[in-house]
């Protein structure tokens, strides 16, 4: 895919307290193509922060489908309820989102809040507020103040156009150092079918969901129950295969439109799960979903290193995928990939205390392509150098063979360092 | 309990690279009686430091009774494995404990360091090898030359004393910045029984288990099958209620010896559960247990606060322990804390990815005695300025009031400092 070189349109839009690019920052926003029937507005509706847009909205012609994932929190924010509530009508015109303010746990008057906007866009898109969407990120406990941008969203209907994805990316970022974008196009029955993604998140991430935010567009023909069965099918190799300090968010939420304006260039709809011109579809959507999940780990608060923790030979894939997450969520293997130490001891640690079944004396690790430890013991080939020099780089691999079965598993962290302290111990504040 | 003023027998015996004692250390030592039949030898075996005892040899008099728990990590070290190895035998006549090294992840050379260790200690104590019981802490995956040390346990089974608590909790340090000791007596059959303890560990600190590694000794006679059934009573509101980092150890090891020795002054030996004389002792127990287990968080790497989370009004305890860990553990309250931010919207956050009942409307929260939440919103008699002077503290209570029924549980921790990151960034290198 290709990216912009270096250049960007704005400056960095956030910040709370940092204005630093991750190092692991991709080199630009990529090239989006427009999609047919999406169509966004940007304003600076001066939630919490001054001179940045914090309020976006996407208009949908008629007839957009809908499909979404939410947080599995307990205590979901506002606009995740209002969501779930709405998901299951399949279709969507609207989709509004403000940064700067979660609306999560805010209780009668967060919901309150939730009603007050969908109905304000409603009434600028001329559609029913079951078809409106709505997503919140930013502080989490302070009543939204939804009469800020109500009024907005008038005027803001008014000016909605094709393109504008980076500034859509831009404007829902809170502690991100980067606007996140992703685009596949596919062939169907002939035609150009576009995939585009945005998504912010940077902090609080986990599974489940991974990703705080991410919305997805495509023109193609699909009905919502096939779009919401390959969401599922997705979501699970990317956001929520990722992780940067364990933590859930209230808000996380994904959603996906598709406008099915490639009718129009007479591709058929598809709405049968059998249907084979899903496959490329699926695998176009995966790749997505995974840029951009990859995209959040590579923006997490205080980053330095990206981390892909492979796990294979487990009893079983779901065994696999929580002793992957028991090694990237722990501190001190995250602390110790940020000294640059090869410390396969602290991984053995994280093996066991995942209370999956282990065999000490089977296990091998290695980093990179370096075997540090086999049968239960360091390896006697083992070259601390070899090692230590692999360390430095910005992209480390750690892979454990538990040498049981054949489950696998692969999930994506950063390192923790003393910068995740700083942006956290001070972002309230 | 008394204790001694600031003055110390030795500078910090540690370190890997710091000295600075943790600002929530207490004030010195405690004083520790002597117990009857139990008697110390330390040495410095430069096992990994150099000018620092590091060798701890236990000898105990016939008839003493062990009981112990350990980790629940899947890959436990070679010591761990002796001891459960041993456990059962229900007597104990020599305790060898070593810093610097984990012997752990060491494969069959591991299992042979903790094979020649036995022999040489039980040759050198005059005992069978299944009555001595073993322990490592340090660095995890580096084989441990036993050789370093078998030949000094002559020399030191022939220099054991009484007393000598304070070199002995010294030697066993690894991270820690100051040793952990704790005391109680009791009367039982108007005589008075000491209950004391030492324990070490200061990162790699969760449930189950939560210290790496403590020795409660104590001069009651008490058969093995009954301390057993009071230490896995004890163990769950001490140690298994503390966390530091999430992470837990291949080698934790709670051990309890009792010589029995207090039979010789008249008292009868405790051999059945319906004893009514065992209520004081499991009381005295919890205390000396809780008292170690709070030392080892004042103790966590790079901690500036004491944080206690306490939660009721869960569907029942064991809920509400999985919420107060899930708030204990969550990188974003820790560094909240350590901002001194009362940011009660991460706790929200914490209770709901806990995965546990809740009801986001019912539940209210206090940072010391201020609620700050209430009914699912922030309370509207909160005042931030009363709160932030609060959070200004040194230890901080944080309470959860689920509002769903009685279960409730109360755990300790610390915050989240980049201190924490600086120690473990840099541990093994």
């Amino acid at each position: 895919m290709m990216r912009r070189p270096v250049a960007r349109n704005n400056p960095p839009p956030n910040n709370f307290m940092t204005t630093k690019l991750s190092p692991l920052a991709p080199a630009g926003f990529p090239d989006l193509p427009d999609i047919d029937g999406v169509r966004f507005a940007t304003a600076e509706a001066g939630i919490k922060y001054n001179n940045r847009r914090d309020l976006l909205l996407a208009v949908f012609d008629k007839g957009c489908q809908v499909a979404g994932v939410f947080t599995k929190s307990r205590c979901p924010s506002a606009p995740v309820e209002w969501c779930r509530d709405n998901i299951s009508n399949g279709s969507a015109r609207a989709l509004v989102v403000n940064s700067g303010n979660a609306n999560a746990f805010t209780g009668k008057k967060g919901s309150a809040a939730t009603r007050d906007t969908a109905r304000a866009a409603a009434k600028a898109v001329k559609c029913r507020t079951g078809d409106v969407f709505l997503a919140s990120t930013g502080v989490i406990g302070e009543p939204l103040d939804s009469g800020k941008f109500s009024d907005l969203l008038g005027t803001m209907a008014g000016n909605v156009s094709t393109g504008g994805w980076e500034a859509a990316a831009e404007t829902i970022m809170t502690t991100d150092t980067f606007a996140k974008g992703s685009s596949r196009t596919i062939q169907i029955d002939g035609q150009d079918i576009i995939i585009n993604g945005i998504a912010k998140g940077a902090g609080m991430i986990a599974p489940d969901m991974a990703t705080m935010l991410s919305f997805i567009f495509t023109d193609a023909p699909i009905s919502s129950e096939i779009l919401q069965h390959c969401l599922g099918r997705s979501i699970g190799g990317s956001f929520n295969s990722i992780t940067v300090d364990s933590d859930t968010s209230t808000s996380d939420t994904v959603l996906v439109f598709a406008t099915g304006a490639a009718a129009k260039r007479g591709v058929q709809t598809i709405d049968a799960k059998a249907d084979r011109r899903l496959r490329g579809f699926r695998a176009a959507l995966d790749e997505v979903l995974v840029d951009l999940a990859q995209q959040v780990v590579r923006d997490g608060e205080g980053a330095s290193k990206f981390i892909t923790v492979q796990v294979d030979g487990a009893v079983s894939a779901r065994s696999a995928k929580k002793v992957a997450l028991s090694i990237a969520n722990s501190p001190l293997v995250k602390t110790a990939v940020a000294g640059e130490d090869a410390n396969w001891g602290r991984v053995v640690m994280a093996v066991g205390k995942a209370g999956e079944p282990a065999d000490r004396d089977k296990l091998a690790i290695w980093f990179g392509d370096i075997r540090v430890a086999f049968e239960g013991e360091r390896d006697a080939a083992y070259d601390e150098d070899r090692a230590a020099d692999y360390m430095k780089n910005d992209e480390v691999t750690i892979r454990v063979d538990m040498g049981l079965g054949r489950g696998k598993a692969q999930v994506w962290t950063c390192d923790l360092t003393k910068d995740y302290i700083a942006i956290n111990a001070d972002y309230r504040s």
